[in-house]
């Protein structure tokens, strides 16, 4: 089947062997598939992501095939997917042939669990068909179309960010950095009910989509310090800052700029040796936490709200491209100012 | 008075003027003072110490006198005392003379607070005698000896630091250092009933200290990293690192040898810039708290505890000089193997 393959830290548009569904597993069709700046960052630094990784697995204690991919061998990647069942191997129950489902991207065998999209023994949504767990399978309800469902996946982090942080109404929220995990942070808060979410980018079309999603005031922090906003706008409120950017030096500048208690929570993702003055942190009692993924109940209740239509997604697609297009995706999103999340549909 | 100054990066013995008690304020005779590493790095680093204050004290909406000191100017530090009450000045209400009292080392007047110890205005514990405010003072109960009254500052920080991480039992605690901050940190781990309480310390005396003050296991990371110690006496449990040393990459060995979700508590005051590795505390969702003081809670918490005998902070105390001892006893805190706190006895 035809797939946009990483190949040797290029992607290429060609051939991968037909997947078989192995017992639990189904087959499925790949309807729609967000690109994420994760497999950017794979494409560009496939053997420091895997290093990392091991590091991390082996000292959390964890055992764990997840994201121990091989960048000497072919990956299909793509891990924010809505596929249609086509067909329900051995000792899988899930939904029949036909659904319109989303899942977490992970995928179980006998020799453990994989990430699907980041795996090079399973294919993930930048090819035409896929194997998933049946288990993991999630119904997209009220008609919802597969363009919006692939958003499930990067909005769950967004969600996740926000119940990390534990942020209820009373407290602001800063979010630095529009690009597509800024915006699923801003519009969980939105959907929690936080007031004000301040957003800072030096985009302006990434400006357009924080208000979209339901920033009450966006800042181009070449014109004006991001918490000099908040505190334009606020400033009396605790706050929490998302740190939504992944480039060294944001934690840093955050943790200058914050207000005393402030809360710091990380989720973009710097592969990067990151430099802070912990001094800064000590005088002003902050808390840093990192955030990652989403756990199965924020992904289901993800669908439900964009299904619901309490998140629109709708402004964050602004682009799709078939499997051949892929390559020249990964060149476009290079300028953050031109889009937001481009949808693959194999 | 005597006093021992800190004059222009060193530490001298001389004459300063005698305190004259304002409104509010008392006089009091300082009785013991013990030496603190933050005062280490003020005769070191006041330069820097002074910018990264106010850069973080002016970033914090703040607008303190705390910590603003003139490295320029004389200063005499100590902030870690128990003193006895000469003299109470007009509109002062607090114990009488004669009492032995403690107090959060700040003193407030017109111009507004300063940090007793920290200021080129209000004389610290390392002088005959202070000045403090009445409505702090808290008489030391139990016949409790200056001495170890002293330590409720430093013991207090502790406390702090264990209440931050809202550690409970049926948690783990890995302390990583057990200087005098360590050591605090232990000791309200040992009170608060958490078990195991691991520590690692490259000085064998400082092994030992951890144990008396309530450590259940001791490792010299030179032989075993802190991390396997913890998973050899426990490795099941919730972890809470403390960091209690206060150097560059201290942190980031943290976050790399963490499990999964572990929380690190920088307790240890590192006025350099440091580094460390986002990726790992995104991949294993660390959450970093940044610690700093106490609370008047839990500094009279502190005495209470101390005095009630609950905290034996005898072992702690390797030594005791008078003013003219200072100079000398800065020199011998450079290395870390001999003593853990000093007390000034003036």
């Amino acid at each position: 089947m035809k797939a946009a393959i990483l190949r040797s830290g290029r992607m290429v548009v060609g051939d991968v062997p037909e997947p078989v569904p192995g017992e639990g597993q189904v087959l499925v069709q790949t309807k729609a598939c967000g690109i994420c700046g994760s497999d950017l960052h794979a494409a560009q630094h496939a053997d420091r992501m895997v290093a990392l990784t091991r590091e991390a697995v082996e000292s959390a204690g964890g055992a764990t095939s997840l994201y121990s991919f091989d960048p000497g061998r072919d990956m299909v990647m793509g891990h924010e997917f809505a596929a249609e069942v086509l067909e329900v191997g051995p000792e899988a129950f899930g939904p029949p042939p036909g659904s319109t489902v989303v899942s977490m991207p992970v995928v179980a065998d006998q020799r453990g669990i994989h990430a699907v999209g980041y795996s090079n023994d399973y294919p993930g949504g930048y090819a035409e068909r896929m194997l998933l767990s049946a288990g993991l399978l999630l119904e997209v309800p009220n008609g919802l179309d597969a363009q919006r469902a692939a958003l499930t996946e990067p909005m769950a982090v967004g969600v996740h960010a926000v119940n990390r942080a534990g942020i209820e109404p009373g407290t602001a929220a800063l979010v630095i950095g529009a690009g597509p995990v800024g915006l699923a942070v801003i519009a969980a808060l939105a959907v929690k009910g936080i007031e004000p979410i301040v957003a800072a980018d030096f985009s302006p079309r990434r400006r357009q989509l924080a208000t979209a999603m339901g920033a009450h005031e966006v800042v181009d922090p070449n014109e004006e310090p991001a918490i000099q906003a908040w505190r334009r706008v606020d400033g009396q409120r605790p706050l929490v800052i998302f740190e939504a950017v992944g480039v060294p030096g944001v934690i840093d500048e955050a943790m200058r700029a914050a207000p005393s208690q402030a809360q710091i929570v990380v989720v973009g993702v710097c592969m990067e040796t990151d430099h802070l003055q912990p001094f800064m942190g000590i005088t002003k009692e902050l808390t840093v936490k990192f955030s990652m993924a989403y756990d199965p109940m924020e992904f289901a209740s993800t669908l439900q709200a964009i299904a619901e239509g309490r998140v629109d997604v709708t402004p964050m697609i602004t682009g799709t491209v078939g499997i051949e297009g892929v390559p020249q995706a990964f060149a476009d999103l290079a300028t953050p100012d031109t889009h937001a999340k481009i949808v693959v549909e194999p």
